[in-house]
C-alpha cells in the first residue's frame, strides 16, 4: 500500500502558505496503520533496543504500538507540567519564541539504548531537545525514527551524527 | 505478572490529599506494558470492532497499540485546537469549570462499531463526553477500556448501559 496516499494535506493550516499533513486519515485505515508501525519495526531489525521514546502527543500514536510490537518499553516525553514525578526539562527554540519539555528523571537508565519516534521531522527542534533529554540521563540514541520528514526544512541538520529514517518524504 | 505492582502511587499530586496513579513506571517495563495490551486485546476478542478511539495524551499509549495488535483503526480525540480539519466539539464539567474535546466529523461513519480505551476511569467525565461524541457521529461504543479503574469515584454512574473493563481497580 501507498502510505503516502493516506496522509491529508490540509492547505492553510495553521498558517496561510503552509500545507499540514494530517496523519489521521492514515491512523484510521487499519491496514495502513499497521503497514506504518511494521515498517519502523523492520527498520529496528538489526538493533538492540531498551525503551522507545516518543514525545507528546503525536509521538505515543506510532511509539507505543512500536514499543508493544517489540516487547519494549515506551518512555513518554511531555509538555511541561505533566509529569507527575521528578523530571528533567529541556528548552528549545522555536521560530517565534522557546517550548521546554521533560522526561522523568529514572525513565532511562545510563547506558540504556534508546530509540527515539515521532510522526514528523520539520525543523527538528523538538527531537534535537528530547536528544538531549535522553543523553542528560545517560541514555544513548541508537535511532530515530518518522513517519513523515519534510526534507526541504533541513531536519537533518539538527541531528548530525544519528541514524534516521523516514516513511514518507516530501 | 501482578500490574498493579508496576503503577507508581505519587502523593499529593497534582493536590494535597490525592494519590496520583503514576503508569509511566509500567509503560517503561517492556514485559508489563505488553501484558496490560495483551489483556485489552483479549477483552476484546469476541467483539466485531471497526475503530479504537482515544482521547488526548494518555489514551492514545494504551488505544494506539491495542488498535495495531487488532489491526483496526485508531481515532484520537484530542484538546481544542489540535485537529486540522472540520471536527465536532463536546463541553464537559469538571469539577470546578469546563473541559472541551473534539473528533473529526469524518473520523467514524454512521453505524461502525467503535472500542473507547483511556488509561484511567476517575469521575467519568472525559469518557462520557467522549461517548457523545462518537455517538454523534453515528458510531456505535460496543466497549470501553481502561487500565485503572478508581471504583470508589463511581465514574460507572456516568456510564450506564456500556460494557466497561479495567485491569486494575482501586
Amino acid at each position: 500500500m501507498n502510505l503516502e496516499s493516506k496522509i491529508r494535506n490540509i492547505q492553510d493550516y495553521p498558517k496561510p502558505g503552509i500545507g499540514f499533513k494530517d496523519i489521521t486519515t492514515l491512523l484510521k485505515d487499519g491496514e495502513a496503520f499497521k503497514q506504518a508501525i511494521d515498517t519502523i519495526v523492520d527498520n529496528l531489525k538489526d538493533k538492540e533496543i531498551d525503551y522507545i521514546v516518543g514525545p507528546e502527543a503525536r509521538g505515543f500514536l506510532l511509539g507505543a504500538p512500536v514499543a508493544y510490537a517489540l516487547g519494549v518499553g515506551f518512555v513518554p516525553i511531555r509538555k511541561p507540567g505533566k509529569l507527575p514525578a521528578e523530571k528533567v526539562s529541556y528548552e528549545y527554540e522555536l521560530e517565534y519564541g522557546t517550548d521546554i519539555i521533560e522526561i522523568h528523571k529514572d525513565a532511562i537508565e545510563e547506558g540504556k539504548k534508546v530509540v527515539l519516534i515521532d510522526d514528523l521531522l520539520a525543523t527538528g527542534g523538538t527531537i534535537e531537545a528530547a536528544t538531549k533529554l535522553v543523553e542528560s540521563l545517560g541514555g544513548e540514541v541508537v535511532s530515530i525514527q518518522f513517519l513523515i520528514e519534510l526534507e526541504f526544512l533541513n531536519g537533518k541538520e539538527k541531528l548530525k551524527g544519528y541514524d534516521i529514517e523516514s516513511i514518507i518524504k516530501y
